[in-house]
């Protein structure tokens, strides 16, 4: 049922939900047992309405009137978002930002278990992040074909990407998550999420630009 | 007349705009001159009325039957955006993320000047980043004071993140992007845009799981 259902789920509704899951996290810590959709409109900056359209999409998640359980609605949203499958990484580029994301202990907090780290580099082939020895790249097509890989994180060089991602999805890589500010689209089983760490910086500054005006 | 429209404008919108100028500035290095909504909605996976829609906020652009100018558009979202203030930034935390973000040239390539990188850390504080001297926090309050800094990129550990966004905020600073895995909110005149580096990784999740269900 979920699935029929979740095709027709807008972008914009399935990149709240990470953020609904987080801030459920939180509640779930503080011990919290029930929220009212108006308690987490306040809690969230999105309007009640937004909130209950957006579950509506998953089949509302049964709010009667006396709110939502929070413990039921993490894992539902869990489960939505496939946090619950185990899927797998590797971190193809162990520079800075690779070595940030191996050293991210949320990664795992939500499921994913990072089961390899590549580079192409000598001085950091051989050395070890969050317990993990990082391998030539020119392994990297055995690993994958061996080992069950869902996901690949690159953060190579731009000029690196389209050669390495091509390898991964050939090796049945199932997702990319692209770090090396390009953009990359595979067609049919291959999902990819470019990031772009300066988006957020951009939108910062138009809300500055914005604030200016308005003090 | 901008900042009266741009008032209104919804933050999913707003989000959309650092990837249209980023896509313009693709177009602009291919030297295309014009595109029209259709070309662009093709090339970026959004429908020509949603693009024309999200550019009606700021008064059309101007396409009038015979596509928008690439140049002109993309110098007025660059404005939109604030991109042309000159904002300068800091870095507070020079561990792997730090480094990164510091080591990203984007950022400048946006029109964001980083001034200084702070850190705690001894074997750290006096190392040498993308050029800058790495200096100790405990000269993160009089720098700013002391120099112009309109954003404060954070990627201190948790614990530390509401004691040095406060600082930031007491000496001034007009933005602050927040990497440390937590909600930071300040009312009135200081802009936040928290990241959260595990989102991406859920959406990608997400649609892997859907593309199983799939294919």
């Amino acid at each position: 049922m979920m699935n029929e259902n979740a095709k027709k789920v807008p972008s914009v509704v399935v990149k709240r939900l990470p953020r609904y899951y987080r801030y459920l996290g939180e509640l779930l810590k503080q011990d919290v047992k029930r929220i009212s959709s108006n308690a987490l409109s306040n809690k969230m900056n999105v309007t009640a309405s937004q909130i209950r359209q957006d579950f509506n999409y998953f089949g509302g998640f049964g709010q009667q009137g006396y709110g939502y359980n929070v413990e039921y609605l993490y894992n539902e949203i869990g489960d939505i978002l496939g946090l619950h499958d185990g899927d797998t990484t590797v971190i193809i580029g162990a520079g800075n930002l690779g070595r940030a994301l191996a050293s991210h202990d949320t990664f795992e907090k939500r499921g994913f278990k990072l089961i390899g780290i590549f580079d192409n580099d000598k001085n950091v082939i051989g050395t070890i992040i969050n317990g993990i020895e990082v391998m030539s790249v020119d392994f990297l097509k055995s690993f994958v074909t061996q080992n069950r890989v869902d996901i690949g994180i690159l953060t190579v060089p731009k000029s690196a990407v389209f050669k390495t991602a091509e390898t991964l999805v050939e090796c049945g890589v199932k997702g990319l998550l692209n770090f090396s500010y390009t953009e990359l689209n595979f067609d049919k089983e291959v999902a990819v999420e470019n990031v772009h760490l300066s988006d957020p910086l951009m939108t910062l500054s138009y809300k500055i630009k914005q604030n200016k005006a308005e003090f």
